[in-house]
């Protein structure tokens, strides 16, 4: 089996490539190719390691030249960097997706119609904006309030035509927001879901920029890594056109997050989150859902945690004090 | 007022066109260039009259120096081209697109922010595709099963985000059929809708390639003018964050045109119409929505025809024997 990762340096691409690295695939052992920009000290051994941006011409007819089997398409920037660097956003966002499309269509059409990939796009719940019901599901209309967004319909929408006409095996997942993130904060507006819980663990002052009543979804890193696996196994005749599933979550409050961080750990823990309100991030996350149902998903076998405290206590398993 | 027109050769174009010649802009005189591959015999005078492809390099730079006020952007291969050419349909229906945002954006910058044209882009009930509820609104999902309704949604998104962020003040108008379209049948899967009032009172036999029970939403040429100098002119702060807005039309089955056609012509022009049923055409039509709302668009002053029978009338008046 042949896996392509594209954006393998990032925190949620170093978790798939661990896993398969273990695990393979499906009981197999896998043959894994890593692509991005830059790796983390001591990145996941894996069968090949390429150093490069997505950006770069001709680098998709390349790796599809190998006929992965299965494309995991994680590259991008993300949302709060899009915002600030426009052309930056679309160049990253989108074009490469289109490249790799064509890309894969071309070796589509040089196998004589055989080889199909499966390609599995991580999109985001950054494709629904305000004004929202109270509860949505996937039937809910694309209409993003930042270029994050916009350029993740746009993918979707791309991936979505080209797997109707048969050219590649396309499935796009909406996360949610990826929480608690390990490492260093990114430039994502929804950076401080993460580090409200992530710096008080580690001892560290962290910045709440946003009132204790936004409420938002989340999953872990490790149900992520569980979305994209189920995402690349699952028979897509199950999805009827409609290949973008909004991938389940933990709704809560800001308020929950530190509650659940307080049961866990304690006052003095809880005692390090500063609040600080940043009118940009403010703004942006009055734009995402408070909400949503995947029901599609989840009749689809794909599972997130039940609770933030499960959350938390994943975190605490897999990366505190590593 | 300087007004650019891009796929000003086509139908709407020309009647576009014509009415901007002779009516001006709200009153006054206008510049008028006009763009196309090609034109019919005695296209409608305009200031200037281009020819040459939306995909050529360079050409959107070009055409945004002269920083139009308006720019209608009407260019597009139609849905069933777009389906059986899926290169082209990808080159001329969204790069363009995208090569007109950048380059007014350019303008935009170049100005200091102070040129930010409005911009009115004729996007298609297309974006919406099957299952459907009975009946929906603005607010149903753009899920489109075709090629062409991919790349509109796409055009609509990113208009959404240049307008979002004041590059340019963007309206993208969802047209229903436009119906009865004047001159020789084209390659768009729902050319039969007007094949079969046209051809019969134009004395020659129709093709209908799909059953009687088909229903579908119409509105005249006439109205399409409307729609789009309606667009031209509306406070777009009106619109909120979405800026595509489905069209007003009249929603009836292929058996009530018929009726319609019966009532003003009689039985022997209706005999003309000869049923010879097409698998593609039905199949691409059965994924078209049969009735849908336009509430903002109608609240927003956008007026369609109330009945079939005013738009038979409408072709009469307006194209038959010219």
């Amino acid at each position: 089996m042949r896996i392509l990762i594209l954006g393998a340096g990032g925190m949620i691409g170093q978790k798939l490539a661990a896993r398969l690295a273990r695990d393979g695939w499906q009981g197999a052992p896998a043959e894994i190719v890593a692509h991005d920009m830059a790796y983390p000290p001591n990145p996941v051994p894996v069968t090949r390691q390429l150093t490069g941006s997505v950006t770069d011409p001709g680098l998709m007819a390349q790796l599809a030249a190998d006929r992965p089997d299965i494309v995991f398409h994680l590259a991008s920037i993300v949302s709060g960097e899009a915002e600030t660097d426009f052309d930056k956003g679309w160049q990253v966002n989108m074009f490469p997706c289109w490249e790799l499309l064509q890309a894969l269509r071309a070796e589509h059409d040089k196998s004589g119609g055989a080889y199909r990939p499966r390609l599995v796009f991580t999109s985001s719940i950054a494709v629904f904006g305000a004004p929202f019901p109270e509860i949505f599901d996937d039937e809910f209309l694309t209409a993003p309030l930042t270029s994050y967004g916009a350029q993740k319909v746009i993918c979707e929408q791309m991936i979505n035509d080209f797997s109707r006409k048969g050219f590649v095996d396309g499935v796009s997942i909406r996360l949610p927001t990826i929480c608690v993130r390990p490492g260093k904060p990114n430039k994502a507006a929804s950076g401080f879901f993460s580090g409200i819980i992530r710096e008080p663990l580690n001892g560290q002052e962290a910045i709440l920029p946003v009132p204790d009543t936004v409420s938002h979804m989340h999953a872990s890193p490790r149900s992520a890594v569980g979305f994209l696996l189920r995402a690349a196994e699952l028979d897509t005749a199950e999805l009827g056109a409609r290949r973008a599933l909004n991938m389940p979550g933990v709704a809560c409050t800001v308020a929950e997050q530190i509650e659940a961080l307080r049961d866990i750990a304690g006052n003095n823990v809880v005692a390090l989150i500063k609040r600080q309100p940043d009118p940009l991030i403010e703004r942006i996350v009055e734009g995402w859902p408070r909400r949503f149902l995947a029901r599609r998903a989840e009749a689809l076998g794909f599972k997130a945690e039940t609770s933030f405290h499960e959350i938390v206590r994943t975190y605490i398993e897999e990366d505190l004090n590593r």
